[in-house]
């Protein structure tokens, strides 16, 4: 087969479309054939060197993916060769196939596309096990979801309203303010001009800044709040003022869903396919796909994905599956 | 009757026993006649003026006590007037009788003394709401309580221990270390002339100091391990490192048993009647008390809990009830 691979750690430039080795399914996995895979932002950090990849993880970027069963390991049941699948990924989604647990494959939700269906598994579970099972947020609470365009905010932002909550995002570009509140946010903030501590107190915050962002986010913080931490994007450490948390009974977490063992990963699956996949196949959750490439062009997709300014999820499809 | 007032803020000295109006239960309360109330470090901070009343409650110092119903309030049912009970107050204590909401209210557990009861509403709700509603420490994890020595900590190690988990504790009297092995301790470690990281890693930590641990605190968790911290008694502030914190799947909780609404209050109560009296019942957990002195003497008693070096809870005994 064919996978994109890394010449050495760098820029976009270093991604390459070479021909590997297959992979072979372990008992317990299936291979699928890649019809599509999608763009996060651990990929890039990945590229640079700067995430180490998972003992056990295939060496190929890629963190999802949709495509065809086209082998069963040993033990498998429930899935036959043949069937359409949407994957979340531990590595490997950058290649024309890929083994997965069965644990981590979910079904094409229907009124879904097979090559846009690889643009759910990641967000879907980050918002579900962070959201959701973590936060636990609840109907009529308040999110603040901090950069909302994103992959992950732009369905953290469908999953929250479509379950009853209010929904208040952050944008760094106000001209995406209005396809926010298509999406159901009940307000947008322009973080460049406006403070969002003026707009809380939040019950939830899903944050991807980290410690430049940790004071504020506690201070905005409802009596009993949770502050769930997925990005440093400015900042590994933050001051942690104890007498806010303590004030206000609230907590922080942080994850990180890539580096759960193959169990928790499944039990996140397992609740996206009951919890979220209806309310994709109902509409009131859609794909948000900024744009599609080739599988072969990952690095020119790498490089709009850093220039910034998307909204939603970069997809990258085999030509030959095409 | 009489209670301790507060003539001004400020030491010990400022505590005196005066003649004040008997209290008068609302809808929901019964008023009861105080055999006994215990120490808590909030008692102190009260007094110094740092810690205001939360509306609506007494004056008077005090968060537990023990004694008999005298009164009820409109709409009391399934307790009547000469029930022998333990309360969880949010004031009130340091007083020949207090009003108490219903749901505050728990028995007095088989096999321990009306006044000896007082000794335990107050640490067995921080424990259960802490360790075990927040914390949701399991069978088989390890738990670190910091202080073990104090009213809370003494029962964290008792509690935990018979709920299976494995305990270690820090003392700062390393003379104390073979009370603490006694109570259910696995390890005791002396944290004037040992590291506490590096007998970790912990499931779950209940922390009393704040700022000045937080750093070792979250560097000794395990993956998906709890920090829960209910005292500052070093550091309102402390830098949270966030990569730490992913790469852990941790969280930090910061709770207040005294601020939290009535109906939090009672389910709280709810559980230690449940969970926590019949492991008192069946002896695996039992009150650790000091020493025993009388209400009228509550600025001897401040005097001594700040002095330190205690062990267990101080008691404050009515000598009228007596």
């Amino acid at each position: 087969m064919k996978a994109i691979t890394i010449k050495e750690f760098g820029g976009p430039e270093v991604l390459e479309w070479n021909e590997v080795e297959d992979p072979v399914p372990a008992a317990g996995e299936v291979v699928v054939d890649v019809a599509a895979t999608a763009l996060n932002r651990a990929d890039a950090i990945q590229r640079i060197g700067l995430y180490p990849v998972p003992e056990g993880a295939s060496p190929y970027l890629g963190l999802e993916a949709s495509g065809r069963i086209s082998a069963l390991g040993e033990g498998v049941s429930g899935w036959k060769v043949g069937d359409e699948v949407a994957a979340l990924l531990t590595g490997g989604g950058y290649a024309q196939k890929v083994a997965v647990p069965v644990g981590q494959l979910l079904t094409v939700p229907a009124g879904v596309g097979l090559a846009e269906a690889a643009s759910l598994p990641e967000a879907a579970a980050t918002v579900w096990s962070n959201v959701f099972m973590t936060a636990r947020l609840r109907e009529g609470e308040t999110l603040l979801v901090h950069g909302g365009a994103g992959g992950v905010g732009t369905l953290a932002i469908q999953i929250a309203r479509a379950r009853g909550a209010r929904v208040v995002t952050t944008v760094g570009r106000p001209e995406q303010a209005a396809r926010l509140r298509d999406l159901g946010a009940d307000q947008v903030i322009d973080h460049r001009t406006e403070d969002f501590t003026e707009h809380g107190p939040y019950d939830v915050i899903l944050d991807i800044i980290g410690g430049g962002y940790l004071a504020r986010n506690l201070r905005s913080l409802a009596t009993g709040g949770r502050l769930v931490i997925i990005g440093m994007q400015d900042g590994l450490e933050g001051p942690l003022n104890i007498a806010e948390l303590l004030l206000r009974r609230a907590s922080v977490h942080g994850t990180t869903l890539r580096s759960r063992p193959p169990e928790e990963k499944a039990a996140i699956v397992a609740e996206v396919q009951e919890q979220v996949w209806p309310l994709i196949e109902q509409g009131a959750v859609r794909p948000v796909i900024d744009r599609t490439l080739a599988l072969s062009e990952a690095a020119q997709a790498h490089r709009l994905l850093e220039a910034g300014g998307h909204f939603g999820k970069f997809l990258l499809v085999d030509d030959d599956a095409r």
